[in-house]
Formats: structure tokens, sequence, C-alpha cells
């Protein structure tokens, strides 16, 4: 830290991505990535944008929220987008919460929530997940406090039914509750319907899982008019072409081919009913989930022993160091030749042993 | 404003960028951008990368550090790279400015300057160009302030000699002093070789103006390894994934045809000084410009007329009404073709009063 770095940021602790490593060739199961490379529509865009790029993009992004107010069904004041959903829910902890409005989240969720509230010395609350790792509603009822809930949640996997959804977000009024739907389409229920129902509701989404484009950087938000107008005069205040010409390109392009993502979608939660079932024949004990990763632990091997394992035999997982959940791996669902090629490598592992 | 919005924004007033019209074919000198297109290299460097996009960009941005290492000649540790440089310039105001740490900036310089210090509710002090609009170094020395000067300046053009930046530098070492230099390629002295004597220089630059990637959004901040780290520690609190993967291989194409770029800017600084004789010929004040536009005015007519005869005419200019500065209009440099057009339709419409 320099001499220079306000006060402010002393206590600061980042987020840390998972691993990128180039060493050699992994199977990468560790950032949940889709195995799918974006579709022809997606590459053809980017390259015809290219011989464009010495011009600005259009800051107001009205391509990209013409596409998405037709492929979700809501208005265009109703969606802002981001340089990745991370930038979305930076601008909510910065636009909503302050002394007065302190946040909660659960203790065991997206890692950033955490980095946001210590960024903008918020007050905040960790609510306890139950012993089996899911949401407890009640815990959420009228607390008083901006909200930030994964659904499907990560690193579980775990989904609430979108009925619980709405009684925290109808006991909430006076906040606004953020859902985060990064995961979404894995077999979540979403509650974008709820939009116009709930002036204190913001949820977001992103093109990295579902739309195979992670490496493009490209996130949304839908809500009222009002908040959306709110995230705005932050985005005006802070990065107004936040989304380049190539991303916003390839974003439309995407939207207009959804089938192909969709099934794609549907490939991967064929690969993780495959995998679960596979681990749990192999004595795993695996959450159920709703997303495209899966959150597993097995008596007979370490945690951390067999991300490591794992790792050496050139197949990455996520292994979380946090105490009651370091003997769980959270592991990318990929294709089912991957799958096949992570359960082969995980028996010989235990064998081994 | 929602009810939701934080009270500490309450009097944000965002920036306010240029305009993007669509509805017909402007020449189009009203955002600084490069007439030129961004070299083959970069377009090759974009296609090839899409059918990588589902998977996460590198978050240490390596390929594009070493790249910028080489052809600025600094250290890897030295730099910064962000999605396009008003985040970096947002990331300075976070890291380095508080209550203790107001913040200086001239009256007439980038607007974004005073968004960013309403963002963070930071003390701070618009100090006066002189009536030429130049800047007084004597107003910046010692002023136990973090300052901000974009050198050369916008909207005026002017620049100031390397000596007077060592000046302000030197005399602030308990402050954090950002030269932004955006418009550095076309005639400024760059501070960057400053960096390694003074811990409390930021040198921020961007590839929209002399490399032909406004729409791409790449900036970077070069300094000494300790302000760097805060940066990053910031940034890995807000965005790790802010570089997405096209533009990341936009920039290292755009370093390895360094030589294109450079050739391009000898083209504007010639149609720069054809623009300013051929103004001051019929009439103009026009400031000396070290960038790639003017700042010029017309006692035979009022400046917001100018702006609106041209834009009718299918020439679009950037006009501020800010008092002092109203008479006159910033005007892109473009091709010789497009400057020529501009004049001649100047000509017309002073000859039409």
């Amino acid at each position: 830290m320099s001499a220079f770095f306000s006060s402010k940021h002393t206590s600061l602790v980042p987020y840390v991505p998972g691993e990128q490593l180039n060493d050699k060739k992994y199977i990468k199961l560790n950032t949940n990535e889709s195995p799918f490379p974006p579709s022809p529509g997606v590459l053809e865009a980017v390259s015809g944008e290219a011989s464009r790029l010495m011009l600005y993009p259009d800051p107001d992004c009205k391509p990209l929220l013409s596409a998405l107010s037709k492929v979700y069904g809501v208005d265009e004041s109703c969606i802002v987008v981001t340089n990745g959903s991370d930038e979305i829910l930076n601008f909510a902890f910065l636009a909503f919460c302050d002394d007065e409005h302190p946040v909660a989240f659960a203790n065991h969720t997206y890692g950033f929530y955490k980095v946001f509230a210590g960024l903008y010395n918020l007050p905040y609350e960790e609510i306890p997940l139950t012993e089996d790792f899911r949401i407890r509603v009640e815990d959420y009822i009228g607390i008083n406090k901006n909200i930030f809930i994964a659904n499907p949640n990560a690193p579980t996997g775990i989904a609430l039914p979108l009925s619980d959804i709405e009684r925290i977000v109808a006991s909430n009024s006076d906040n606004v509750v953020v859902i985060d739907e990064a995961y979404v389409d894995f077999g979540g229920e979403s509650a974008v319907g709820l939009i116009n129902k709930y002036k204190n509701l913001l949820v977001t989404q992103t093109f990295s899982k579902s739309r195979s484009l992670a490496g493009g950087r490209l996130g949304m938000g839908f809500a009222s008019p009002e908040l959306i107008a709110d995230i705005n005069t932050l985005r005006y205040s802070t990065n107004p072409y936040n989304i380049n010409r190539l991303t916003m390109a390839a974003g439309v392009a995407a939207l207009e081919e959804d089938g192909y993502y969709k099934d794609n979608c549907k490939k991967i939660i064929d690969s993780r009913e495959y995998t679960t079932d596979a681990l749990r024949k192999l004595g795993f004990d695996v959450l159920e989930s709703s997303t495209n990763f899966v959150f597993a632990k097995c008596d007979r091997i370490d945690g951390g022993e067999l991300y490591a394992r794992l790792r050496e035999r050139g197949i990455l997982i996520r292994h979380f160091t946090k105490p009651s959940i370091e003997q769980y791996n959270r592991i990318t669902v990929g294709t089912k030749e991957q799958m096949e090629a992570l359960i082969s490598n995980v028996k010989e592992i235990l064998e081994e042993k």
C-alpha cells in the first residue's frame, strides 16, 4: 500500500478470481464458463464491427436495450447494461447502500458482495445458511436492510422458488432487494417478471454463463424505470461508454440466436445430471444444483487434496478454503466428454487412496 | 430519482458525452475520435479472438502489460489497464482522494474531474485558467491537494511543457498528481519518463484518440509500483475482468503496429495546421493546439449559432454553453478532406450573415 492510499481503504480485501493457468492445457471446470463457443452470428458481428472501432460506442446502448427488450419482454426503460454483472452489482452497492441503508447477504454466496461492502465501508450482515446450505427465507423477511441474494446461489447451486423471492421482496418495501441471477438459465425461476410489481426489486443477469460471453463482459440489470435511472446516473458519472462496440455487437447477435444458447443450456443440464449421479455413485455428497456447476464433497478424500490431485492431472476445479465449506469443491459442468474425463479421474484418485 | 437512491448522490450531476447522432451521415468532428480506422492487425486479432469469448479474459492482462512495457519502456509493475481512461481516472479519485486529501483542477478542463469529485463528495477547488486559457503553473505549486491536470488540456488544446509539469509534481510530494495525457500523441511532452523519479505521479493515457480505438475502450495508467498496486486493489475490488478479450487483443495488435498510428498522428497534425491557418484567415481566434482538436471563436458569428448552422449542413462540432467559453467551439481535426469541407461550409455560413 502506498502512502497515498486513502485510509478508508486500509482494510479492503479484494476479490480473488479463479485461476487462469496457461502452463498446460487444462480441462477447465473452475470458473463456470460455458464449454460451448459463441454462436456463428456473434463471430460475424464482432468481425464486422472491428472496422468501426475508431468511433465511440453509443453510450445509451440502444441496439442492445432494444434486443434485450424483445427477448425479455420488458420495456427498454427497465434495463441497464454493464461491463459484466460485477459492474451492475457495484452500481447497486454505490447507489442504494449507506450508513442508513446497511446490507445483508448470505454467509456463503458470491464473494464479491462482501468486497463491495468493504469498498464502500458499509455496515453489513452475513446471514448464515442452514446446515444443509439453504437460504432460510424467514431470515430475510422485513429485515430493513438492502438485500443481495444470488438465486440460484453460488457456490452451493441451490435455487429458491420464485414465491420465496417474492415474499422477501414484498416484505422489504423500504429497501432494495437485488436478485443476482447469473445462473438462472440452468434451472432457476427468474424474478424479472416481478419488476413491474415491486419498485424495490433489481434483478441482475449476465451473458458470461449461459450465453458463452464470459470473455466479452456483458451484464445487465432489470428494474423499475426509477431504479434504472438511478443506476444510469452513476453509469454516466463513472463510465458512460462502459460497453465497448465489440461487446455491444456480440450481445445483440447472441440475442438474435437465443435458440442456440437455450440448446446449450439443455446439454449442460443433462451433463450436470450425469455428473451428479456419477459423483454420488462414488460416494460424494452433491448439493442439488440449478446451475452450471455442482458443489460436492466426499468423505473418502479431503477437499483440498482432491482439488490438488485433479489439478496435477490437468483438470481444474474450484476449491474454497473458507471454514465449513473447505471439504467441498465447486465443479463447473462442461461437456459430457469433459465430465466423463472428470469422473474417471476422480475414480482413479479415490482408488489410489 | 427513486426513493431508494442514497442521499449522498442527491446533487450528483453526471457527465454529458458528445452527441452520437444517427439521423443522417455527418462529418463527425465533435468527440475527438480518429478519422482513421484501426490497423489491419487489430481487425485480424479481434476476429481471431471472438471464438474464445466463452472464456474469461486474463484478469492480470499480462499480454497487454507486456506489449505496453515494450513500447513505453517501463516495467509491467508500473502499468495498469482500464475500461477506457475514464476508469483509471475514477480509480484515482476513489483511491487517493478523501476529506483530508481534497482535489484541485482547472476551471476549464475535462468535465469528468468535477463529476468524480461530486460522485465521491470530495472537497474540490477549480483553479481558474488565465484570460488566454493557460494554466498558471504558480497556482499549482505546493498547494497540498491532489491535482488533476489534462496535458494537453481540453477543451483548449494548450500544452504545458514537461518542465512545468515536473515543477508541479515535485512541489506536491505529499499528494498525488495525475497528468491526463489523452491527447499527448498529437504534440505534447509525456511525463511517463518521470514515474520512476516521483512516487506521487500518475500518468494516464488512452487508446481512444491516437490509436483509433475509442470504440474499444482501453485506457492505462503509468506510475510507481506502489500507486499501481493501490489501483489494482480497487480494480480487483470492483471489476477484475474489466478488460474484455476483444479489447485486450485489439490493444496488443495496435501496439505491434505502432508505426501506422504514428503516421496517422502526423497526418492529423498537418491537418490541424491547415485548419488553424484557414480558420484564422476567416477571422477566427484559434488557440494554439497540441491535440487532435482546435478551440476557436469568431467575432463574426455567435458560437452556438455556428454550431447549429454546421449541424444543419451535416457537420458536427462540440459547443459548450459554459460561461466564458460559450463563444468557442471545439472542432475535432479529421482528415484533410473533412477539414476542407468544414472550412468551405464555415466560409459560406459567414458569407450568408
